[in-house]
Order: C-alpha cells, then structure tokens, then sequence
C-alpha cells in the first residue's frame, strides 16, 4: 500500500533536501520518488543527507510536467503553508493521512511538494484534490521541504498502522480526469459559461467540487458524455435543433 | 508555555543539522536551544539551513555536561530509535508530547537529541524520566536528528493548540532530584543495597519508577531525609543503635 504513494517535488533547489527527502521516505517505507524539473539526485550532498536511503535516489523518476507526474494517480494531494482563495480546501496532515491510506490501497497516490522558495502555484495546485497546510507558529509557517515531507508521512505512516479502512470508491486516474476537465473547459467556453478571458477561475471550484467526490471511472465516462453533448450542441446541434422546430417538430 | 521547552542537541556533528533545528524550532513557536559539547552554530551551513531562524542559533545555550544542561527542568525526555533494556519506557511522541506540554505550564522541559551517528547513550538516558521512539519502518528508522526534532516539535505543537490540561504536579528541578540520586547512590552503597561493581544498574529502575510518577520538591525534602538517616544509621547511627541496646534501652 505505502508503494503506490508518490513523493512529487516540483523544482526542487537544494540537492541536500532531496537526500533529506529520500531518507524520510525510507524511513516512513516509501520508495517512489518523483521529480518535475531540474533537481540534482547525484551531487554530493543529495548522497550524503539521503545516507542509507541512496536507491531511492537512483530510482527517481523525472517528468517535466505536473501533468504527466501525475497522469497514473488517482489521488493527488498538494502542500501549502498559505492561505487563500486558491487554498482554501486545505486540511491537517492527519485528516488527509486518512484519506491517503485509504485511496493508496486501490490506486497510486501522489504527494506534491513545491519549490523551496514560493511553494506550489495556483497553476500546480489545480491539479490537487486536496490540499494539507501543516500547522505552524504564524510568526514563521513556511517549513523546510524535506521536514513538510517528514511530517506528511509520518502521519501516513500513523495512519497506515492503524489499518485505515479502504476507500469506498475506485478513483480513475488523473489524466482521464484531466481530460474530462480539458473537455469541461472546451465545452464550457463554447457555451459562454466560462470567461474567455479567466475559465480557470470557475473551473476551479468545478475541480474542487469533483475533486471531494472523487471520481470513478464511470463517473468519468458519465461526465464525459454530458460535456461532448454540450460541445456537439454548441458546434452543430443548435442548428439541428433549429431546423427541426422550423419543420415543427416536437423537441422533446 | 513553549518557552518552557528545551531543544537539547548532545554532540551534535553536522552544523547544517543545528540550522535546521532552529528553523523547526522557530516553525513551531520555540525559542530555547541549548548544545552540549561542540556543534557550530555559526558556519555557513548552520546559518543556510535556519534560514529565518538566526536568531535561535545566536542564542543558543552551552553547557559541558548534560547534567548542567537539564539542571533546572522539571521534566526531561530523551528520543531513541533503539530498544533495549534501557529504553524500555519509551512511548510515542503523541503520548509524551501532551506530558510534556501539561508539565511545561508550570517549569522548564527538556527534550534530548543524541549526536548523529550513535544517539543517546544509556549513561546519558539515566537523566531522562520518558523516552520517545518515533514509529519508523524496521529497514530504517533511524531519522535525521533535525527530522526527529521537527516530529516530536508538531506534535507538541498539535498538543498545545489542543489546550491539553496542566499537569496536576510541579515537578522539582532536575538538580535537586539528581542531588537525591547522589545520596541515595551513596547511603544505598553504603548499606550494601547497591552492587559496588554496577550502582546504576538499579538505582536507574529507581529512577524510572520515580520519574514516571514526578517528584515535587516537597517529594524530593521527605526521600532526601529517608536516604540522609539511612546515611547517617549506615555511618554511626548503628553505634548509637548497639550501645542503646547494650545499656538495655528499648529501641522502639
């Protein structure tokens, strides 16, 4: 179970906090560490502060988007220690544990972790169905990378020995329900639901919305269905529609 | 109540490891670090990893040994990843974190980090009264010191917002009780109580029964008097007691 979770860090800086990472995974049992960008696995003091967690480092896997680290998971969790419009979905590390272990039995899981310097986007954190703030003195709330990821599986790991019920729900993979939301969005805009100008903003709260039912695959094939509709009827259906009333026949 | 917790690093070797203790220290609203033996504190890598908590380095406590160092706690706790005979009144962080917060209304706390490579020695755990292991996976767990510092600091922290209850005792200061264990040491060698070759061995389950149940001073006056008259029988009080007895006196 603790191998279908994911360790994401997107651009990292410090080559020692991805050591430091790679040994609070082994130390917590996990072993898939996932890199978006640069970040060097092989310097010195990656080896040194990962000490006998270096096959971690070596297995490392690269992507050079969020997108694609994230294709394959059912459940993606980000890390903000902020607040905001964008954050407000936000959770205690344990709350979120639990629904980690849970998804982590039928499906991968990924944990995203920011730059050292400003934490994840608005962009990065779209993808993230829920997000987990650590709680902190406020004079100083931002906490070192490799400490967030300590902290984060540490609850997992609590969680995990407390034999977490399994989730309920089968959760598709992520790059189906991107799809979907790529589809929502097309459709949406057509329609002029969505400013051209600023879709993501309402899409967003979409995304929160579906995010906190989680979605099967058939929820997915359902929600896929109803926006090509939309989409068909915003490209030709209207004039279908249109034609047939012109001819007096009944709609519906 | 924070301030009343100290951060105890005993021979620490990487300089970088203090900075980051700072750092977890400031994130979770403490103040007090104190060092035994070396450690820099003001090497590039100590300053880097603090980041915004320089200031928690500059004022760091030194003390030669670590019975100075825990002098005036009430309470001492020291952190292992081991098991053995010595640590076997070792607990979770959650189960000690809400001691430490109810005895750290009323007096000072420690909690001691061992150096890097080998953590605490069982000489150095004699002064702790509770233990923490922090849960880890077998095929590693042993954690980075800074790592280890910042679980055990969030969960003092999750302890603290949850208002946990003053502790009902106020323990006394650490040197009065280890002043205690100096006369009990002797008076109990003296009645031959104590091996000679290995004292510790059970004046530490003395300490571990008196630890768990908290010495307040007026605890420390009344055993300090028990063990001065079984000094004082061992030395010439059973003189006294004999030429009673030749002259026919009745003892009691």
């Amino acid at each position: 179970m603790l191998d279908n979770i994911r360790i994401l860090l997107v651009e990292p800086k410090g080559s020692g906090n991805i050591g430091s990472v790679a040994r609070a995974m082994k130390n917590m049992g996990l072993k898939d560490l996932s890199i978006v960008g640069g970040g060097r696995t092989k310097s010195f003091w990656a080896r040194a502060m990962a000490v006998h967690a270096g096959e971690i480092l070596n297995g490392a896997h690269r992507f050079t988007t969020l997108r694609e680290a994230v294709a394959d998971c059912a459940l993606v969790v980000g890390t903000t220690c902020r607040a905001g419009l964008y954050r407000s979905h936000s959770r205690s590390p344990q709350e979120v544990a639990t629904k980690i272990v849970a998804a982590a039995h039928s499906g991968k899981t990924a944990i995203v972790f920011g730059p050292e310097d400003h934490g994840l986007s608005n962009r990065d954190l779209k993808y993230c169905q829920w997000l987990i703030t650590i709680p902190a003195h406020p004079d100083y709330p931002s906490l070192n990378v490799a400490q967030a990821v300590m902290i984060c599986l540490y609850e997992i790991f609590l969680a995990a020995m407390k034999t977490a019920p399994r989730e309920m729900i089968t959760r598709a993979p992520a790059e189906s329900v991107e799809r979907l939301f790529d589809r929502m969005r097309r459709s949406l805009l057509k329609i002029g639901f969505l400013d051209s100008q600023n879709p993501e903003h309402i899409l967003l709260a979409l995304r929160r919305i579906l995010g906190r039912a989680g979605l099967e695959e058939k929820d997915v094939r359902i929600l896929n269905g109803l926006f090509r509709q939309i989409e068909w009827y915003a490209e030709e259906g209207w004039r279908v529609v249109q034609e047939k009333e012109k001819k007096g026949v009944k709609i519906r």
